[in-house]
């Protein structure tokens, strides 16, 4: 099962590498080459896979920075997937899909088989079960799993996501209570289900109440590094339960960025993975 | 003002034509074409269009059905776009996109600029604000809009956005009191705000609750037709204001189904529109 291989990745390494990729990071060797931004992001995310795959337990591409190039950014986001598939490595399309039934089905299709084929797609579930359920057969027959965001790590996430329910209970509790029962037929042999959550580093009491009510969702953590969080936040986590990846985009992939413009930038991006899963470890 | 010519449009024909285009709706005149799954999903579009075009407010395009099929399907999904535009009809993306900040800002790019360009984008604010703000440099210098999911046509909208808040708002309702809000800068000569909400035909009480609440709120409406939603429904709404286009996918495209596999099956496809205008035009 595919969340199985996720936990025991991550209990080796939480590190999530994320692939947020635009032009303006790459070093000066790549920027130059006669070809286009696509092949360019493509070139750029192959060197920080080969830099990174003994330190990360998955990458997470964010499609965004692909579809902003239109076709040739779309191929480049293609050809990420395969390559770092090829190399053994899981895969997060981080695509916050959210539409429902046929055209539901239709997004499952374009993400977990052909081009644009992932282990783990991010989720919106706004529109309710209808939001996730196409997925489902692809999670049960095709060894795939969801996250689903639920407590994201930006400010604005108050504006919907804590406003306060009559029952007591915030949105983004009752989406975390949504995500764990939606899930239940598929938990693992680690103990997690295969529909995870998206839970943000920077609001640490929302992540340890979701936590604690429930042991059986896996989370996908953004915020950490350059939006704030620490390895600190995350051996708080840690100490309850191993329950989490926890990805760096910029803080890793531009850590080249004013040091060197040469062949060699991939130096400073392995080094920021590795003092990142240090950063981590240590408290454990 | 991009919401003001849609308006406008509006006001001659309500109808927007879904084209949620899947390889199984394609007539054997094309399907048996020895070229690829997205060309013909291309041509079939542009036949559609053609058959359409005086008929039509604006075209919705669907791109999970061209996601579905990778790349080839993205292509198709560009060259739709580029051809209704080129015919002078107005577009809408929909894309339900959702993220934040820098990761907005791509989709922003990737939608208002180059190969997947639209006039209107579809956008899951979950994340509040911060998965708005981004677009609205285009809203402004760019003479874009967008349609932010509010309450949606399907069964289970009710997991979510029918949930109880504190103060007695469900949750769309605080959703459409944020769209009205983060557009109160941009609304046009018509009177409406260049940031639309997209709310179904299927809950009619929602519908007028929102529609009572907020005037400068410009609605893309599906639910027509397949999903139950009648020209009576669109009746009661209209009696109110003129305040939406009213989209219909299946119901338009599929309307050759099980009556040609021929050349001719854009007639079928033209009467179905021609049909839904007249049943909405009729209570007017």
């Amino acid at each position: 099962m595919i969340m199985d291989r996720l936990v025991r990745e991550a209990s080796e390494s939480p590190v999530c590498v994320g692939l947020d990729t635009k032009p303006e990071y790459l070093p000066a060797a790549i920027a130059k080459m006669d070809r286009d931004e696509g092949d360019k992001l493509f070139l750029f995310n192959k060197k920080v896979i080969d830099a990174t795959a003994d330190l990360a337990a998955c990458y997470k591409v964010q499609v965004a920075c692909y579809e902003a190039l239109g076709i040739e950014g779309m191929s480049a986001y293609a050809r990420t997937l395969a390559y770092a598939r090829e190399q053994g490595k899981l895969t997060i399309g981080d695509c916050k899909r959210g539409d429902i039934a046929s055209t539901a089905e239709q997004y499952a299709k374009g993400h977990f088989e052909g081009d644009f084929e992932v282990d783990f797609l991010t989720v919106n579930a706004y529109m309710g079960y209808d939001a996730v359920s196409p997925y489902l057969p692809y999670v049960k027959d095709h060894d795939k799993g969801l996250f689903i965001l639920t407590h994201t790590s930006n400010p604005s996430a108050k504006d919907l996501q804590e406003q306060k329910l009559e029952d007591g209970e915030q949105v983004f509790e009752k989406m975390a209570d949504l995500v764990d029962e939606w899930g239940k037929d598929y938990i693992g042999e680690e103990g997690y289900s295969a529909l995870g959550a998206v839970v943000g580093l920077t609001y640490p009491e929302a992540f340890a109440d979701i936590q604690s009510r429930h042991p059986h969702t896996f989370f996908l953590v953004p915020g950490y590094g350059a939006q704030g969080g620490t390895g600190k936040d995350i051996a708080d986590i840690f100490k309850r339960s191993r329950c989490a990846v926890i990805n760096s985009s910029r803080g890793i992939i531009c850590a080249h960025r004013g040091k060197t413009e040469g062949p060699d930038f991939v130096d400073y991006i392995r080094e920021s993975a590795q003092t990142m899963k240090t950063d981590i470890m240590q408290w454990l």
